[in-house]
């Protein structure tokens, strides 16, 4: 059976060989969560961007531009990354330009990989459907918080670890194995575990909590998003 | 209180501030742990070397040259990393020049610290109490595998950060939260625990059982091993 190994932040993916794998980007506060949720509602696609400058240029191309930064819609840009912005009617059909703290970095950080997903805990088991589909090793990148460790991104990670365990898989690391424990303590109340996090901290301040609750029901979409030519869309 | 955070593997450690902090540098299986154990049956000190054509030269000096690299003890060299050979008469009163793989560098890494200790799970408790009285903020340094996270040094940080919690310190972030959940989980079973992990299956291939049997004891000696002008001495 293949292997699923967990890198806890982006400062980690140069210890990870990603060629002939596949990556599982997340962001689950709330970059990766919004990308699912808008696909969900009808977004054509989303390019996910590093960097603000190289956001903007897209409105050229017809993009709707996107950006958060400290956890801020970035000023002048159409949306931030809640995923409430991404499930009304001016989403339908739209290409949308995203740049976001953690994840877009992340996603553009495991371009290595075979196959790219973005996923959350809205669609982990869709997303585990796939990869069990595609066969091949995967490397659950979390996104972190400016390259540090946090807990929700682990979380995704144990509960896609614990599902493809649950398949048969092998765990590959000892990331993978923390990462499965602490999702199997914490199933069942993901919101109260979190409410001791940093990110829940920095976050609340931003009266959010509608969002991070929203962001912490697992398989509320069968959606899957997956890269492809450089923009995320539909599997 | 002052609070305690917990840096996951070296190569994380550009993003902690350890100006005016207390460095707790752990490598579980083996290098603090035979550190630790050194100074407890009266070796005089322990330099930590990172490199090995570094440690050498030492000879010269009157040390005793002892170096780990893939878990076996350098050609050459006296002693690797195996704390049982830090219990015989023949470290009585020695110096020790010492490189493993992982601890030392972590040892060296952590240099910006106000002050550096060594720990390991074998005289955790005695560490928290010398935390408590140096009552200065606190990053545990996990040594790692290579610069992978791995779980027993993981869990020694749990071991730490549980017990400073319960005298009332904060867990500055969210690695400190992850290691403290994944230690009380473990807690009463730690060798069962790591039996999954990773770095015993690379241990075990080398018929060290009984090691790590002996470093996955909590609180066997009170000795504290602080870094006192580049040497690890008894606090």
């Amino acid at each position: 059976m293949p292997s699923v190994s967990v890198c806890m932040t982006p400062a980690l993916i140069h210890l990870f060989d990603l060629k002939g794998k596949v990556a599982v980007v997340t962001d689950v506060l709330r970059a990766t969560s919004a990308m699912v949720t808008g696909l969900q509602h009808g977004v054509e696609h989303i390019r996910p961007i590093s960097k603000l400058d190289d956001t903007k240029v897209w409105a050229d191309q017809g993009y709707v531009i996107a950006g958060e930064r400290e956890g801020k819609v970035v000023d002048g840009f159409e949306f931030g990354n809640s995923p409430f912005s991404y499930m009304t009617d001016r989403v339908i059909g739209k290409k949308i330009a995203l740049t976001t703290t953690n994840g877009t970095r992340a996603i553009n950080l495991s371009l290595d990989a075979d196959v790219v997903i973005a996923s959350a805990l809205i669609n982990v088991t869709a997303t585990v459907e796939k990869l069990q589909e595609l066969g091949k090793d995967v490397v659950i990148v979390c996104a972190g918080w400016k390259d540090q460790f946090n807990l929700e991104d682990t979380l995704f990670a144990g509960a896609a670890v614990n599902r493809l365990w649950g398949l048969g898989w092998e765990i590959g690391d000892d990331a993978g194995m923390a990462a499965q424990y602490l999702y199997r303590h914490a199933f069942g109340n993901l919101f109260g575990f979190l409410k001791n996090s940093s990110h829940y901290h920095r976050l609340i301040h931003l009266g959010i909590e509608k969002d991070i609750k929203y962001c912490l029901q697992e398989d509320i979409t069968n959606v899957v998003a997956i890269l492809n030519d450089g923009v995320l869309v539909k599997a």
